[in-house]
């Protein structure tokens, strides 16, 4: 049986439905969620499934060249085949056990970093155990380097010379939303382990495992550079090896988003940055600091950015967002009546913030959205106020608050 | 004005308070949330005020040895003053620029831990620049250990020989609220910095800034350990030194835990894990994965932990968790018709899982919660189901469910 997917079966219970709509309404799946994939994350450290897995004629594989996956079109990713990727990943990166890997490492040796997504199940594929179907993904890191750098160009001008190419940029605008979320758990895994090749608690090198998802400080490392003075290929005990340590696993970094109504609800506040285009406003955001809630981050990003002070904040919806590892957090906040007041001194984030009335929302909302690169729609007049576009989960809070103004039904 | 307080005001607008009631309820402020203290974030890098921060009569010190801090009781933290920690952390650690400490950067010097909590703003204390108004907060790792170590003990007899006591093991069942949150933000960020004293970009040393809330990767180190052969004080470049990069701040992991619901709504699943005293049960939790929406990644774990289909998952509540790292995201889940089947052998991470009855639950949430190292109440009978304290979320979301269940009101 699949996992559940966004588009959600009817409960069976009306009662229950009706108490789950009356006060959440319908969930809110934002941009690079709702990925098609079952992760089976415990099969991870399985490398008799990795290997069969890999080498599946159904398994697709997408490539990134540094941060750009492998496109057919700005709509569409492309997809390799073992085959295409065979001469920079060798015939089995997963033959060994991972054990093995641990007690074989070498930090001098490059190996090209493969991360497994996870299986399709709506797709025929790989039967493995019983209950794990479906067509394998991977995403392969083929920038050319080290010892892989000639078989990797040679892959580059082969897929190339078929019209695919490596987008560049941020592709969260034309991708169609389960290919989106695909995307986006490869380039968060491939972009975590690229950015950390060494153990933050000793410094020493450290080796991907899990399939991409870990990277673990191995007691040893046969590199000949770092071998002690005693000649021996030992280093020093590390921390993350007694107990479990939260450094070896990928990085998520919790973000706060909100929109930010007037303490009568009449009018909603949004800031703008300096390097935006002219008129161009949002909602405002920051990361979650160490042992806030969501509710208490929200109050001091909003006063801190505007000075305006909030009393009750209500979670909207989430949003991964994998640039390079957020995970965005949408709420709604209510200002304190007498605690309107923008002062823009306290951190000089922004370049302005003001109020606007639910008719501007509303109409920007309709007319001037877009991505920040691109123009406004046809209907936009010059000096009307533009806002991101659906795809941001800024855009759906402030259509989830004037929506529910307009219409006189709940604000979410 | 103060930054405003989970006990909220009510709002100005009596439409827009019954649409949030109707939809929300109340704001739930978990235990560990709820700080006093306003962190005003923007003057951490502000040496001026950290050092009129730091030398204020009014300012409490809260002291840590290893991860342990200091208790007058188990249900009140004590603090030190500036004279009594000055002989460990010299005048003024904040005499010269951060600019000046990067450039002078020395990894072999030893510097004890500091961190600046906040402001409460509800006490006297210090005025800095017109706005920012109240008694100042500091955690301070006081572990004997090299240059310090002399002076550190010296202040550890002398605040045990009053009585005080260095608190061993979890904290979170005797403190107050407020008190709880205090200690949460000190005891996250102290172990942020003691568990990364490496880069993970680029394997050196790295230095604790803005007081305590990042650490920075030195353009150079005059420690002669690394010198390079040029026999200059350069290191190589480093990723985190050209743009701003997530590896530098303090992490947070969001973790998701679920109440789940049967698909007709009368039921409860909950499971055990084998290290718990016998009885004990509570909801399900794992980690949230890159690219991973909350709704996802607790359609996932619940699959993966107890082979459970869930269709709709509403977010109820969040709470921070500083053990080590976490910010527990919490949501009620509701399975599927059809998909309300336990299966225990794809992650094989539970001992037993299990359907109770919301009667059941109702039961010992009144006569069998205690925290995990004690015993349960006194009408508790032997067999009977044993859950989390009122402290953990685990036990906000089943009381959440079941008391909707009970008296006909919205679940949550
Ligand atoms: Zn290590
Ligand atoms: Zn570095």
């Amino acid at each position: 049986m699949p996992l559940p997917q966004p588009d959600l079966p009817e409960p069976a219970h009306p009662d229950i439905d009706s108490m789950l709509s009356r006060k959440f309404g319908k969930e809110i799946a934002n941009y690079f969620s709702g990925s098609p994939l079952n992760r089976v994350s415990f099969l991870r450290p399985d490398h008799a499934f990795l290997s069969l897995a890999l080498k599946h004629p159904s398994t697709s594989f997408l490539l990134f060249n540094k941060t750009e996956p492998l496109i057919k079109s700005p709509t569409e990713l492309a997809y390799a085949k073992f085959k295409d990727v065979q001469p920079v990943i060798g015939n089995d990166p997963f033959e060994k056990s991972e054990e093995d890997q641990i007690k074989e490492y070498n930090s001098v040796a490059y190996t090209p970093q493969l991360v497994f997504l996870g299986l399709d199940e709506s797709k025929e594929g790989l039967i493995y155990k019983e209950y794990y179907k479906g067509q394998p993904y991977f995403a392969l890191d083929i920038t050319p380097k080290e010892s892989v750098t000639e078989a990797a160009e040679k892959l580059i001008k082969d897929v190339e010379g078929q019209g695919m190419s490596f987008s560049r940029g941020r592709m969260h605008l034309s991708l169609p939303a389960q290919e989106a979320a695909i995307y986006a758990e490869a380039r968060h895994l491939l972009d975590w382990n690229a950015r950390n090749p060494f153990c933050a608690a000793c410094g020493y090198p450290t080796l991907s495992v899990n399939a991409g998802f870990k990277r673990t400080c191995p007691p040893r490392d046969l590199a000949p550079m770092i071998k002690n003075t005693a000649n021996t290929p030992d280093k020093p005990p590390c921390a993350t090896r007694t107990g479990i340590s939260n450094l070896s696993f990928p990085r998520t970094d919790p973000t706060v988003i909100m929109a930010v109504v007037s303490a009568d609800g009449q009018k909603i506040l949004l800031g703008r940055q300096k390097r935006w285009p002219p008129y161009w406003y949002s909602t405002l955001a920051g990361f979650l600091e160490p042992a806030e809630s969501v509710e208490e981050a929200v109050r001091r990003e909003v006063w801190e950015e505007s000075g305006i002070h909030l009393g009750r904040v209500v979670i909207h919806s989430t949003q991964p967002w994998p640039y390079p590892a957020n995970l965005m957090i949408g709420a709604i906040g209510q200002a304190i009546p007498g605690g309107e007041e923008i002062h823009l001194g306290h951190d000089a984030e922004l370049d302005d913030a003001k109020w606007f009335t639910a008719e501007e929302v509303r109409e920007a909302l309709r007319v001037g959205t877009s991505g920040l690169g691109e123009g406004p729609g046809p209907e936009y007049k010059e000096g009307g106020l533009r806002l991101p576009p659906k795809t941001a989960i800024a855009n759906q809070l402030m259509s989830a608050v004037v929506g529910g103004f307009v219409s006189g039904m709940p604000m979410i």
